[in-house]
């Protein structure tokens, strides 16, 4: 129990984490890292987090796929939107995507250039993130993409997940961790009706992805852990199982 | 069910909030908020929260008492620090207090521009506070003055206490007032044991502060509720019981 873990809850509370040398997961259960872990997992090649609906575009005609959301849908005229189901059935196999997203893009970018290490969290590769986080010396900061600046219900719950699967190695070092792990072993029986009462959820729940949202609290479909390697993610080779 | 509550979680979220025409709630358990009520119900005329020690002092010279407190710790040279107990027995009953501390003065000052009415809330007057709030047509903001920027776990514990007290009339529009009731309701048989985990509450339990924190805790002592009328926090008169 020498490490530390600790839960940034939204990028805008990023300036108060000293990330250097610590490993960050992002994490943006709807829908960002969820789709990057499925996306990665049935064989895209590797994704290009970008800010801007231009610079996606921009990608578009180097050949890459494009995916797009704001405000929770796809954007018109990109080739892809923020479901993590699109990926399934290897659909886009041997791809390279570029995303953009409202929050999970942005809170990617903004840790990249700090932290030792920038992976990516989801319910799909809990298991697998906990496990690979055991093995490192480093203290891990838990970066919350959140809605819009503010806190969110889904990625604060994933956040509490993982703090009370590194209960053995790493204190939690501050009380956003404490608070995050309790709240999440306090409604984990009942993880999609919680969340269908928060808002981010219902504003989903509006656009019919309510299959999206069941699929992304789905524990350990995957043992993949996309890691940024220069500007895009990638697969993690060798992960500690 | 037509107004709604919201949680501003830290002062450093305060700009994603609208406060403009809504009641603000400052909350600093440990102990800025704590000491504001005691301090009025035990017969203080009124309280000065300004930002720096420097301004206490001049304040100080205008025949102030001076409260200061940085880093959980009473400054040397003010006549009082932080703790709410000082206050009791009406010790300082009459008398003008000007007060810094490290979050929640800030917390005060951030909102008062912006918000129709700052009230000032602590376990302490909570009933009464949510009796006045529940009256009240406005939608209602619980500001928490964190920990140097960061979430802290006594002020988000009182905020859920108070969303959960407000279920009937004010509905959580975020997700932040959602969690905030949660963890409230989760751990309120147990909220001293379950706070001396969180890092302030260590923080504080190695200055000897215990009596304080569990001080702090005691709900409904008194049924003052601390309003701001100009710059300084005075006793409302016609509070709805």
């Amino acid at each position: 129990m020498n490490r530390q873990v600790d839960v940034c809850l939204t990028p805008e509370l990023i300036n108060l984490y000293d990330l250097k040398g610590q490993i960050v997961v992002v994490i943006d259960i709807l829908r960002a890292t969820s789709c990057m872990v499925t996306a990665l997992a049935e064989g895209v090649e590797s994704i290009r987090p970008v800010a801007t609906l231009d610079e996606c575009q921009q990608f578009g005609k180097r050949g890459y796929l494009t995916a797009a959301e704001r405000g929770g849908e796809q954007v018109a005229g990109f080739d892809l939107g923020n479901s993590p189901r699109a990926y399934l059935e290897g659909a886009y196999a041997g791809k390279k995507v570029a995303v953009t997203t409202t929050n999970g893009t942005l809170a990617i970018t903004r840790s990249a250039s700090f932290a030792k290490q920038v992976l990516i969290g989801a319910f799909l590769n809990l298991t697998a993130l906990a496990n690979y986080l055991r093995q490192q010396p480093e203290d891990v900061v838990l970066l919350c993409a959140g809605w819009k600046g503010k806190v969110n219900m889904e990625d604060t719950l994933f956040a509490g997940a993982l703090v009370s699967m590194l209960k053995d190695t790493h204190e939690p070092c501050c009380d956003s961790p404490l608070a995050a792990m309790t709240l999440y072993d306090t409604v984990k029986d009942q993880l999609f009706d919680y969340l269908m009462q928060a808002s981010h959820a219902r504003r989903l729940s509006k656009f019919g992805v309510e299959d999206d949202i069941r699929f992304s609290l789905e524990k350990d479909i995957y043992q993949v852990i996309p890691v940024l390697k220069g500007d895009e993610l990638v697969m993690m080779q060798s992960v500690v199982q």
